[in-house]
């Protein structure tokens, strides 16, 4: 394998290819298969975050993949930012069709006519669903997998309230989600930014997003939420009646997910040199047997793999006995590659012995335990949580070298390089710092990711590292992907 | 509600109303919002049938939902099959496409290009893989929500092998498996048809399919699998290379259970003239805890109920508090509308006595147990296999009550019009039948499904009832969906 810090990128392809995560030989540009290894992984992240926004109140729907046209056209922001990058559906079977059809890059326009049809009073509200579907953009950036393709997998939730300051709520709600599930489950560090004005979803008043980290320390954009405020019900007409009886535009959020595009960053920030690290709960094996034969004893030593690795499946963990040809090198080296949190090694000795010998891929570090059924089950299910917390461990102390701060071009310039975020002091992040920002990328190739949520206090007398007028904020600096 | 049986159409659109299954008013003709009382149940079923699938041997991939033109074209028969049906990509953002794509009416195109480089040798094979995921067609026949949709939600299986023998074994797999999962889990009766030649998924040598009947005593296709034989193999090249060294072409089956579709033959099949009725373990919801208020206790009895929910769910149930406004009797409406298994009453005599009133929704008989945790999740969770299991026999009972023999055409069509099967002595399922069977769809509306599977003796002397050419075979005809 490349060296994962030095190379990311060519770890990273060569990493997505030898574990088999994707395929990019299908014959549309921008498109890629979702192999085995990934998929499995995906649907457990599809099912952890299904979880939590369940528990948060938020219900399952599935909308159509597709939106007239006339639909999306409505909000006028929201067009302007997605027509340009709309799968246009022109035709059915031999025929025109009389207006065209959008796959959806995004739902807001295929679920608001309806929400306006079932928000009537406040009975109705709040009004919280979500649908795991896929998206389409026609992407012109160059496509990465995982990290920016044509088409991707993700969570989108649309939310209604009855007034402005539940909504907000929400978003905060959505914030706490994302620390909860990417942060403390898949162990990804993330900071949360208040977008500047020029880089907001389309349509929205606010978006708020989550950027991790990637091994070559630029950033990649993880959930976002965004405060809709009453732009969409204004234009979708979604009103109810307050308790007076007067008939009120509703306030809206919606949040969105990407599973494949966090299963990049898990990959990416866990992985090492060797390649993938899987926490153990998102592994699609956690536990690889391996067996080592000596003469003669083979028989003996894969009847004792086989029942060890029925007895852990029962134990509910997912398990892998390695019977195949190859010798133990080989396989140890596969699925060390492949990021099965834990491998056994069974041979003689441990059939003497009754010992097992545990190894860990996260540290790499061997134990050697009494293989009888409980401490077995117990000791592996405790590992989870360990592994878990050395891996985030890991990833935030990389994650917070990574910060640095600049009061000036030039020491923004030599941060840059560095990597990472750099703090500066910044004009404004309404439309006015535009033109600061467009400098910025023009000069460094850095991008204003925004101001830092929650916030922090303003500067008090500093200067506006670009235009020298006075700061009104600090604004991150960072190189994206 | 209506009655089920005698006005079975007006029953399915008042209930996938008013248990508000799926809204209609999306402005797109033949797509509808599957809502979160249908959703819940869905992600169920795909959860039953992916575990079912991997249990065998399937592994999840994910493709995209893009085909190009020129894939979709190279399998002659497949191209004329799906054409008519098709959704066409012809612009993105601004653009016109150099090719048109279409949106995946089926994932043979897709996947087989592909599966022509992942297969080389002997030990690529067996290669079973499924990817859950919607696919479109455009309908000209009359849509009905879940029954029939321009898109609905599927698994669809790919699999490969070296040998003819072991194709079609994998062919009684999916049927083995279907019976295993839409008879034995979601309790619905199916019978399984090789179809005529002239009713064969474009592009197989042969299809078996589910049959289901439905209240009207329609039938309606649930899964069907595919023995490809060597037709796609040789347009898309996938060949092996056998122990000798030889190239060979490998064997294919395809494999697709829609889950929206199986989703409205539950509903249907299971369902009364109250409403819905759910298998323990589809249901949304399972318990329902509805309280009975007095003068003075609400308090009361609205802690006890929460801690009895908060019990039941933390024993892993899905349960719901009904602690909203209304009255019991509307709420007992409800959720016995609704399809709730299990209801459970609290009001002050249960405070005092310690036992709870248990009614269930499939016998709409009521006991009493002692509310004390062990003995109370036991017996609500020995209630699943009997609830399943009273309705299951139901459904049988009804399935093969509606099983009819003819051996004229006059018997015929006084048996179709008692609804359900009619087996009659037929001249030909090859190409030459297909005109016997074009008059009796002309004559009494009745579809041949096929020969029975597992195959039954051949009529001996016996004349086919259309043409009284000597009968090769016995059909069954029915009216379908």
């Amino acid at each position: 394998m490349q060296n994962k810090k030095d190379n990311f990128s060519e770890w990273y392809t060569e990493i997505t290819k030898e574990a088999q995560l994707c395929d990019l030989r299908y014959n549309l540009k921008g498109f890629i298969v979702f192999m085995p290894w990934a998929v499995r992984t995906m649907k457990i992240m599809y099912g952890a975050y299904e979880r939590e926004l369940e528990s948060r109140g938020h219900e399952p729907v599935l909308f159509p993949a597709l939106i007239p046209e006339g639909n999306l056209s409505k909000e006028s922001a929201h067009v302007e930012g997605f027509v340009p990058s709309v799968f246009w559906v022109t035709h059915a079977g031999r025929e025109k069709l009389e207006e065209r059809m959008a796959m959806r890059p995004t739902s807001e326009t295929a679920m608001y006519p309806l929400y306006s049809l079932w928000i009537q009073g406040l009975s109705d509200l709040p009004l919280k669903l979500y649908q795991s579907c896929q998206v389409w953009r026609y992407e012109t950036k160059a496509t990465r997998p995982f990290i920016r393709s044509r088409e991707f997998h993700w969570i989108e939730a649309h939310d209604v309230f009855a007034t402005e300051a539940e909504a907000m709520a929400q978003v905060r709600e959505d914030i706490e989600m994302t620390e909860k599930v990417v942060h403390s489950v898949f162990g990804i560090p993330v900071l949360f930014f208040k977008r500047p004005e020029w880089d907001k979803f389309p349509g929205a008043v606010a978006t708020y997003a989550a950027d991790t980290l990637m091994p070559d320390m630029r950033v990649l954009q993880l959930p976002s939420t965004h405060f809709l405020g009453q732009n969409f019900a204004k234009v979708f007409d979604i009103k109810y009646l307050d308790s007076e009886g007067k008939s009120k535009f509703a306030w809206q959020t919606c949040y969105g997910p990407a599973i494949s595009r966090i299963y990049a960053a898990l990959i990416s920030v866990h992985g090492d040199d060797k390649g993938l690290i899987f926490p153990f709960d998102l592994a699609p094996v956690q536990i690889a047997i391996i067996p080592i034969y000596a003469k003669g004893n083979e028989e003996k030593v894969n009847k004792y793999c086989s029942e060890l690795a029925s007895r852990l499946s029962s134990d509910g963990f997912r398990v892998k006995f390695d019977s195949g040809p190859q010798t133990p090198g080989y396989k140890f080296h596969e699925w060390e590659m492949k990021g099965v949190p834990i491998r056994i090694d069974v041979g003689g000795k441990e059939l003497e012995s009754g010992e097992l010998t545990i190894a860990r891929r996260d540290t790499g570090k061997k134990e050697k335990i009494k293989s009888n059924e409980k401490s077995l089950a117990n000791h592996l299910r405790s590992l989870a949580p360990e592994i878990l917390s050395n891996l985030k461990h890991l990833a935030e102390k990389s994650f917070s070298s990574h910060m640095h701060h600049a009061k000036s071009m030039q020491e923004l310039e030599s941060s840059l390089e560095k990597g990472g975020f750099v703090r500066v002091p910044f004009c404004s992040v309404s439309k006015e710092g535009e033109s600061c920002a467009a400098k910025i990328k023009e000069k460094f190739g850095g991008d204003v990711r925004g101001t830092i949520y929650p916030e922090e206090p303003v500067p008090h007398g500093e200067k506006c590292v670009v235009c020298g007028e006075l700061a009104s904020c600090f604004v991150y600096v960072a190189r994206q992907y």
